[in-house]
C-alpha cells in the first residue's frame, strides 16, 4: 500500500519522518510522483490537483491535512463514495483557542484604542466594562468551538455558541439552526467565527447579519474567508456598526497586497496562523486511518459528505 | 462618627453614593474640607497629603482605595498603630486577571510581530511554540496573582509563582523568598509582575535579575512602575535580551509625553487601567470595616505595615 501526499503549504519531509517513526514500511510519495497510480491506496493532503485523485483507480481514503474540508468539494471528478477523513487535532485545537482568547480579551479590554493612543502618547483611561457584561458568541460550536469555550469560560463572560444541529456545551446556551441565527447574534457582543465552510455557510456573515449583531460588536475569523461577505463587512466597519474585526483567514490568501484590509484601521490582519497542522502530534491518527483502511475497517473522523464537513 | 475621603483619580460623588446606599446616615466628608478634625474616624482615599491623617486626633482606620498600599507608606507622619486596611475586591481581580491574561497571550501568539508584519503588508507566518512549552511565570502569587493563575491554567502554560513566604496553588510551582528568586526567574519565559510595591521590592528588577530570565523573555508589569529599573529594561530591550514588556504601571504616571518608553518598538504602554476600583463592587467591604472600627471590632484585610502590604 502507498499513501500519496500533496500539499503546497505543508513540509513533505516533516510528514515522511513522523509518519515513518510510526510505520517503517510506508511507501511515501509525493505528487505529482504518483508511480504506478493502482498502488496508491491512502491520500494525505490539502487541494490535490481536481482530477488527480480520480487517477488512482485504489484509492481507499483521502485524509484532509487539517481540519477543514472545504478544499476536498472544490475537486469536481473526486471519486463518489471515496470516504474522506479529516484531521481532529487537540494540539490544533489548543492553539485554535489560544489564539481566539487572545482577540476576545484583545477587544474586551479595549486594547486597539489603547495602541492608538500609545502612538499619540496620549494617557487616556478608558471606562471599562466587566466580562460579566461582556457577551461572546462562537459561531461553530464543534470541537474547536468548544476549545474556544473552554478557554473563554475561565474568565466570566456569558458564552453562546450557534450550530446547524441542537448541541449541548456546559456553561454555553445554546442556539441552532437558520432560526435561531439572528438570536444568537442579536445577543453577542464579540462574535468568533468557526464554522466549516460549506456551501450552507458561505457568505453567512452579510449585509443582513452583520446588521443583526449589536451596534459597536467586534469580529473574530478563525475559519475561512468566504464565510464573510468582504464588502459588508468593510461597509459595517465604516459605518461604525462593527467596531473592529480580527480575521486571520481570506477568500484569497495570501491576502493580496493591494487588498484593503491590510491598511484598515480597525482590522487586524493574520497571515492563517490560529493553528498550524504538526506532523509529530497528528501523525497518529493517520496511521490509524491507514491501518483501517487497509483493513477495511471503519474510518475515525469521517466526513459528512452531504453536510459537508 | 464622619469619614473623610480623598483621591486625585477616584470620584468622590461615585464613592459617596455608593457608600450612603449601605449607610445612609454616613457623614461623608471630601478633604480638605475636613471639618471638625476631631470628628473624623475614618479616612478613606489614596495618597492623603503627608500630614493629613495626622491631624486627625479621633481616626481609628485608614482604608486604602486599591489594592495597593504603597501610597500610605510615602507619608512619614503617619500615625504610629494607626490600623491601615486595604481593598480586596474580586471584580478588580478579575479584571487584573483578565489584563494579564491578554498580554501573556499576546506575547505568546508573538503578536506584536504579526502587528508589525502588517504595517509592512507582509504575508509572513512564524513558527509557534506550543503553550505547554511557554513557561509563565507570575512574581507575587497572592489575592491577585491567584486571578492570573486561575486563567492561564486554562491554556496549559506551566505556570509558577514566587511569593515572599510559601504559598501553595493549585497547578502552580511555588518559589519563595529572596533565596529561590534567581531559580524561578531562570524558568519563566513571560514574566508577570503583580507583587506589592514595598521596600523590599523596589527596584526588585534591575539589571542583574533581568538578566537571570532566559533570552528573549517577556515582561508584563500590572504591580507598580518602581519595580522595574527603567534604564535596565530599557538596555535589555536594545540588547534583546528582553524580547518585550507591556506595562501599565510607571514611576511617574501619567507617564511623561519624553519618556523613551512611549515610542519605544518592544513597549506596550498601558495608562494604569488593568484594574479600576469600583465604588459599586467596593463599598460594602468599606462599609464592614467602617462598623467594625465604630465597634473597635477586628478589622478586615489589615496591612502588615512590617512587610508593607
Amino acid at each position: 500500500m502507498a499513501l500519496l501526499f500533496h500539499s503546497s503549504g505543508d513540509s513533505p519531509e516533516a510528514w515522511k519522518a513522523a509518519l515513518l517513526a510510526l510505520e517503517p514500511g510506508l511507501d511515501f510519495r509525493i505528487f505529482p510522483e504518483t508511480g504506478n497510480p493502482a498502488e496508491i491506496e491512502f491520500a494525505l493532503g490539502w487541494a490535490f490537483p481536481p482530477g488527480a485523485l480520480a487517477a488512482l483507480p485504489n484509492l481507499k481514503c483521502l485524509c484532509s491535512l487539517g481540519a477543514g474540508v472545504d478544499h476536498v468539494f472544490r475537486d469536481s471528478t473526486l471519486p463518489k463514495g471515496l470516504p474522506v477523513v479529516r484531521l481532529v487535532d487537540d494540539a490544533m485545537a489548543d492553539d485554535m483557542g489560544d489564539w481566539v482568547a487572545l482577540n476576545v480579551l484583545r477587544f474586551h479590554r479595549r486594547d486597539p484604542e489603547y495602541r492608538r493612543f500609545q502612538t499619540e502618547r496620549r494617557w487616556v483611561r478608558l471606562d471599562q466594562p466587566y466580562a460579566k457584561d461582556r457577551r461572546v458568541g462562537i459561531l461553530g460550536i464543534g470541537f474547536l468551538g468548544q476549545a474556544v469555550a473552554r478557554r473563554l469560560s475561565a474568565f466570566g463572560f456569558p458564552l453562546a455558541g450557534w450550530s446547524r444541529r441542537p448541541k449541548r456545551v456546559p456553561g454555553v446556551e445554546s442556539f441552532h439552526g437558520p432560526e435561531q441565527l439572528d438570536a444568537f447574534l442579536a445577543r453577542t457582543d464579540i462574535l468568533a467565527i468557526l464554522v466549516p465552510a460549506t456551501p450552507a455557510t458561505e457568505n453567512l456573515m452579510d449585509a443582513r447579519r452583520l446588521a443583526r449583531l449589536p451596534k459597536g460588536a467586534a469580529i473574530v475569523n478563525a475559519a475561512r474567508g468566504r464565510i464573510i461577505v468582504d464588502e459588508a463587512l468593510l461597509a459595517a466597519l465604516d459605518s461604525g456598526h462593527i467596531s473592529v474585526a480580527a480575521l486571520d483567514v481570506f477568500r484569497e490568501e495570501p491576502l493580496p497586497s493591494e487588498h484593503p484590509y491590510w491598511c484598515h484601521p480597525k482590522v487586524l490582519v493574520f497571515p492563517h496562523i490560529a493553528a498550524y497542522t504538526d506532523p509529530e502530534t497528528a501523525a497518529a491518527q493517520v496511521v490509524d486511518n491507514l491501518r483501517r483502511a487497509r483493513a477495511g475497517a471503519p474510518l475515525q473522523n469521517l466526513v459528512d459528505m452531504q453536510a459537508g464537513y
